[in-house]
């Protein structure tokens, strides 16, 4: 593969990959290389015979991640190179061409706009039903007297489906900041190469189309060089996951005898076998307890970007880790 | 003011003044305050003496503050009382109408909002500048041969105007984010009251209007509780810092002797009296160095508001210092 | 196990188990189970046969964890439950004396404080050996000319042995950051119980011998309200990271062909299929790029605890994953 | 000063200038300075007579900035240059000799290092004091119950006394951490010069002495590159405004009518004037409100340092900038 004569040592090996970081995004580069092929195809670059192979191909490694029976080796690399030497086991020399007029940098890219953008369109669809939930609450209770707090002290009576409806607005307008960064995820970075373009006349927008992007990183630098729609992604989650935890945190002081204005069920309560009177929280607790992870991903990523030269960096793997971590923890 | 009898202790007041923190709003209150003044007499609810003698007194109080030279007192608590205290030295009885249908909760959350709004603008300015001067750049060196790197390792021949567009790109997107942040501090507060509304037939879009604001926040408790207005406009400078950090660290890396790629002006630089032959890129390295302060700001305003009970808690004071700091120390 | 008379909603049950961020925390538990039996045995809470079977239950317990064949349970709540459930499977009724004298709150509070102290242990362990390597080198260049740097401008020259030292005596300082950390957390905090202690006679300097703290935490609630010696050791963990950061920094800069003062070995880089000459610095980038996670990590458990009330709240788990992720990632 | 012939453009200028950032340092500036001036003289380096001027022309400094009328200049770069420009209007000629054997980069390490060193010092003392006070408080109320919260759930009944001496714990460790960052901000950088040490027989082990530092930084490179001692200081006082943050927030429950446990005296209260009933707990919530700040500052420290090539670099200026705003805002 390079000018690299001696093996890798297998403690390099072991740091290097990248899969713990970018396995999840299989879905995504499955994808990617079905638009991708069928574009070289489309442009002639690759014959109809060899895209055919690659897509069955990758219809058969799709089989086996979705059934969690993929045969990882210890020499994968990233889940790129981990599939496209699986195609090639399965497809033959046709295999190789999957790597044609894509570099990983771009490749990668592209992977991780995609992923942001899906879990940016999954958190407006949970958005719209939390609304939706409040609003029925809201409306349930729309004449029930509540004290008003300033500095939790009693000040004027509010109802309590106005209180709850603070929080509907605070959602809304969390739902148009993950709409706002769909958006920004919504450029290819494919074509870019590694970071100079690539060396034959493909069309991205036959590509972009494909993948449902709006738009094309337009700079082939630019393309390989950042995440800011990640950080675009994560600034939205960590507004969100804060109004989140003032909401855990309101059902917590509410559910204490002391406010008593509000009983959990038993079904969303854990207990004590030491004290059976009790009947604790854990879920709202918890809904307090995730945001200062979600605010630190977010610091983390600017973190990894700041004084970072252009163009790929291996740092950027770390742009993966926040949004896998938020979504295994969340 | 209120039922207690004691007089607060002199640590105590010292503490609790946010004057530090909110008197640079002062501009921003006072505007309010007209806007707020002229909208009660249009509704009857002050009577037009008594708005002249408002108006006139907030003139008078708008130039002491603007020549430095207000009589600020020890037992001003913030700069919406000691406004209020001066022009009602001023302007008389009339005075006290300043506070009719306001509380400091919606009043503050108002100044605060109208500020961002202004800082979002200014860096949307900055940036369109910013971007012409790159632009500018790029054009005179659009076949200035540059290696391109990735891992730092020289990976492609590149042009230096494509790496510069490069970062053309990435204002671009830091500027559509600030016009976002500016979109979502153009909700006006005011009319929330303390938490629960006025007692008077007011026309908030009469004030937002005249304020510049798009639209009302409709929920009054909403609009005295949060500050994601000012996450938004943080999350922007964020990513924006972290980009012109990657600036500067690639004009220090530059402009070292290995290599060599620019020489800065001595009119930009700085020397050493001990090692005559420097020329130290400060003005670069500041560049890289000022993001992880913007970024800490954004992570603090977080952790304030984490868990934060609705409505208003006096918290919220730290709202302004992230803002305050970054112009200063910017 | 408590007053609540429905089973606990399946959605519920999956966000309240905390196995995922303290399944880790096994060999600690069965440790701490150990000498916690050992204890009561001594003190005639219980007879010696019971402690005899939850001694072997115990072995059987670690056995089926150590080779990756315990049977989880979806009941399981945690850890402790867990190995509990799974000592009673084994052990019939002398299982349930397991719980006798001490609370999962007392419980996880000294499993983590075990695991911290050992990672804070391996830390130094791992830094002798880093300072060792580090003399090693500095000493084999003792009298290599190299320029020095200020501003990244070449200032006076010195010797890359005198350069190689300087890292050594920051990691010397960072060993010393981990034993402070190490002696922050040799307070035990089992014997608290939920929070207000326990009505045995037990005791607990013997529980602490056998488990290697060095003291007690001597107020009962302290003991399971926070968790300060985590924010020690990831106060090290972060100061380290940063200094190892300027190291890998460093390191991709000396590859660069501009600066060109060192060359990695084959079996240390990685290529590039389009780039054949290229040898990229991938393991110096993630020396670099893992700083920023630690750091969020320390500013994460802040968070968590910011403004948390006395004593224990299920927030804490939040504890468990900078940990792992730190002990996975890095 | 160096081989920049054009002088340096206005602009360049003020972002250049550090004034903003380090002129709290001038106590330490003047009192390193004298110890500076006379182990020159000791070693002969200085004449007695110009020590004698030099001294004198400090004392006369020293009276002018404490007196608030030093006189500033546009052209100052940072309070190092400003001191020794008017130590040398006033003491003529011998001022030169104040920058002998010394470079602003082992200069301002020093500063740092004493500034350091008396802010730990200072938090020590204050601990003490708050140690003193929860410990008379738990006295006079050591057996007055108080419902034990788990989960913020009533739970098993406690001692008021017992309560607050979980928080005496607290800062008994929190005043060990400040020890702790104290002694390792007791190793004196004077002596490394720029980088490299400097070319006079000097004696630094008299200027740590006499400046109270424990040791020397014994690595030059090591000395002027780092500011791993303030990341020290500031992981103390985030930990210790965590605990602090704990603190206030129960004081707000309990101050709460639902809680009902204290209530706060009127001279510690702010009142409203909507709703006169109000009796509000500023105090405690910015006692809460501060903790985020505090580690946001240690954060962004962290940001600074992240990957920066040795020696100096000007980004180490933003090093006081966290200690500046901990001191004025906290």
């Amino acid at each position: 593969m390079s000018r690299l004569h001696e093996s890798q040592d297998p403690d390099f090996r072991r740091l290097n990959s990248s899969l713990e970081f970018d396995r999840r995004l299989w879905r995504q580069d499955i994808a990617q290389s079905r638009a991708h092929v069928r574009m070289l195809a489309q442009r002639g670059v690759v014959q109809s015979a060899d895209r055919d192979a690659l897509l069955a191909g990758l219809d058969a490694v799709e089989q086996e991640l979705s059934e969690d029976r993929f045969p990882f080796d210890a020499e994968d690399e990233d889940i790129h190179t981990a599939i496209e030497r699986r195609v090639t086991e399965i497809a033959g020399t046709a295999g190789k061409r999957l790597h044609t007029a894509r570099s990983r940098n771009d490749q990668v890219a592209t992977d991780v706009a995609m992923y942001t953008r899906e879990r940016a369109r999954q958190a407006r669809r949970l958005l719209s039903a939390l609304m939706a939930a409040l609003l029925a609450r809201a409306e349930e209770h729309a004449d029930w007297p509540l004290p008003g707090y300033t500095h939790l002290q009693r000040a004027q009576p509010v109802y309590l489906g106005h209180h709850l409806l603070a929080y509907f607005w605070m959602f809304a307008r969390d739902r148009s900041r993950f709409a706002f960064a769909e958006r920004q995820a919504s450029r290819l970075p494919l074509g870019a190469g590694a970071l100079a373009g690539v060396n034959f006349d493909t069309d991205r927008m036959a590509v972009a189309r494909e993948l449902g992007f709006e738009e094309l990183v337009v700079n082939s630098i630019d393309a390989v060089s950042g995440r800011d729609f990640v950080l675009g992604y994560l600034s939205a989650a960590a507004t969100c996951a804060t109004h989140l935890s003032r909401l855990g945190a309101e059902l917590v002081l509410w559910s204490s005898s002391e406010f008593g204005f509000c009983e959990l069920p038993d079904a969303w309560s854990s207990g004590s076998s030491i004290m059976p009177q009790k009947k604790n929280p854990d879920a709202a607790e918890l809904l307090r307890a995730k945001a200062p992870r979600i605010v630190a991903h977010l610091a983390a990523l600017h973190g990894v970007l700041h004084g970072l030269p252009l163009a790929y960096n291996k740092d950027l793997q770390e742009d993966a880790l926040p949004a896998r971590a938020h979504e295994r923890g969340g």
